[in-house]
């Protein structure tokens, strides 16, 4: 049994079937085998959302968007960041052992670094009009930005030129892995599943864990694994391209029945009529239905489409059929959390009891090893 | 009465009587008047000291020189910065609101990253002996670390040169001013009484606080005034030069009785002997004597320089006399403490419940405002 843990940021996007399926499930499937825990980095989200109300309304719609899915009596512990007051102590502690050149290695950073000054660019641009923004794009899209060689110099003379006197970017989102290696480190975890555009802040929590051991001439820091989910087939949204938030093309886990119809409705099909013969293998309908139905009604389904009377408005009619019925449990379930907000609450905090007792003992030799 | 605060960084520094008198003195004096705290910052130490036992002895050290300095019955709340478990929260939470581009100009960072630099360049120069250290002092010494609109592009370009493989400068040091600015504004401090080099820190400490009550539109912490002690006289080392730790020409608060005689009989002095006239005003001795005797006993020495038949050996024995004098009652209360470090601790944890108490009043409103 292994300790596996990850962070959800509470940012305020809404959760698709494509998140659910392509990352929440596959990680539910592998959680309930394992000591698992999940928490709620509502730390980590404050380097963007700076307003409380948005804070708490997005931490409170994470929680109950996981426990939907995963249960109110999951034996996985759910916990907010934010309950667990040794973290940022242990980020600091972490701090004084992370060279200054590794965190400016990181892609995030970097990318921060990077859209700030095209934002800049783009201001100075409208005001002075110097460089369009193609030229810019030119000049940076293709910037080194991944040798590492070459980027403290490079990273910071384009940020000393391009946006010296607005320093958009705060120490957050410079700090962020430091943070993030805390948060994996405190639990001795084994395991911490992620997407391919984490896996570097990973590499970097284990260089801060031997630089940690290395200095104190310990192996306190157990030195965590990424955990890359393979083989997860990509959902298509209701324009056939992959379902993904930035393309705004996606069925979200929670939306109610009048958006939900009116989103299947749309999905983009060819202009094939009710009795024409359809291919099922090319059409975005019924790959969902492929999804989601049970495997006896994807081949009754696909039997309708090899034959004529059968419209895409039907086939978009039985999918709303399909998803209304596999999203059920996870709306009944928040339904039932809506009217108990006390429920998710005595869950939270009993996930922090537990990562809390945990943290103490790992802190408690921590403080041994450096001296506090 | 005004809220005072000051940090302690237990690097393991004896404290010397240049110390007590420009500045351990003073404050005392400011502190007994006001509501104030002298907090030991260990956290902060560790972005040098990397020895459980070191940092534990500088810390016990520390705390038995100003007890022994302030008497353990001082309204003074002395406590160590590590025993307040939500300083590293507030820190995070800021590092939120702090622009990365504030933190390149910090001077500390800016000396730090030279040193290295420096430490780099020499070896380097060691090894492939391209350059002098001259060279390299000439180069870089007058560069124009000062100037802000120079800073994050020259000294990038020097870190990038000099020491990119070699990454020796930590993140502690990086965002030491921004763990300073949580440690003052978390309990609403008016006054902190700096040395020169520390006034940037606080005007970093001010700017930190003026962006998060920006971004929050709010007023929940206060600017802090720092506070420069005027007219401390220097008071001269065995050498004739201000005494300062790094020239070693300093008597210690606590040095005993047999390194106190041989600092003292070893002060410089010109070669007059017995019986000629000396001048006082010229004379290291007497600079010490009129320090730290009384006035009456100043003018009879003084008379006695004046005169034949008193020789520089003389006037050492009086000042060990009037250093011993002057020294018993911190050797005393030392003494006492020493034997009885439970009396310390105890203090020390009262020093931090009024403390935590305050930050914990100040820190539920910054979760609210922030939506933890």
């Amino acid at each position: 049994m292994k300790k596996i843990l990850t962070g959800v940021k509470p940012t305020g996007d809404q959760m698709h079937l494509g998140n659910l399926l392509g990352a929440v499930l596959p990680f539910k499937k592998l959680a309930e085998k394992n000591d698992s825990a999940i928490f709620i980095a509502d730390l980590h989200a404050l380097t963007s959302v700076k307003s409380a109300e948005d804070l708490k309304r997005n931490t409170h719609e994470m929680a109950l968007t996981y426990f939907s899915i995963f249960g109110i009596d999951t034996p996985v512990h759910i916990f907010r960041q934010s309950d667990i007051p040794l973290i940022p102590k242990l980020n600091w502690i972490l701090n004084n052992v992370t060279p200054y050149s590794l965190m400016l290695r990181a892609h995030s950073f970097k990318d921060s670094l990077f859209n700030d000054a095209l934002q800049k660019q783009k201001e100075g641009e409208r005001n002075a009009g110097k460089e369009t923004a193609n030229e810019f794009n030119k000049k940076y899209k293709n910037h080194p930005f991944n040798d590492d060689n070459e980027i403290s110099s490079q990273v910071d003379s384009i940020y000393a030129e391009q946006f010296k006197k607005v320093p958009i970017l705060n120490m957050g989102v410079f700090n962020y892995p430091i943070l993030m290696a805390a948060d994996i480190l405190a639990y001795d975890t084994d395991i911490v599943p992620v997407g391919q555009d984490q896996k570097q802040h990973l590499e970097m929590t284990r260089d801060i864990a031997k630089a940690f051991n290395k200095t104190y001439k310990t192996d306190i820091f157990k030195l965590p694994t990424e955990y890359i989910e393979k083989d997860v087939a990509t959902l298509p949204g209701i324009d056939g391209r992959k379902m993904s938030k930035s393309y705004g093309n996606f069925i979200g886990l929670f939306d109610d029945d009048k958006t939900l119809k009116k989103k299947v409705m749309s999905i983009v099909t060819d202009s094939k009529g009710v009795d024409d013969i359809k291919n099922p293998d090319e059409c975005n309908v019924f790959a969902l239905i492929r999804t989601f139905a049970t495997p006896v009604r994807v081949e009754s389904i696909r039997a309708k489409y090899l034959a004529p009377g059968y419209g895409y408005g039907h086939a978009k009619l039985e999918l709303l059929e399909i998803l209304t019925e596999y999203l059920k449990p996870y709306h009944d379930a928040r339904a039932m959390l809506e009217k108990n907000p006390e429920l998710i609450e005595a869950k939270l905090q009993e996930g922090a009891r537990i990562m809390n007792a945990r943290i103490e003992a790992k802190m408690q030799k921590v403080k041994e090893v450096v001296g506090l």
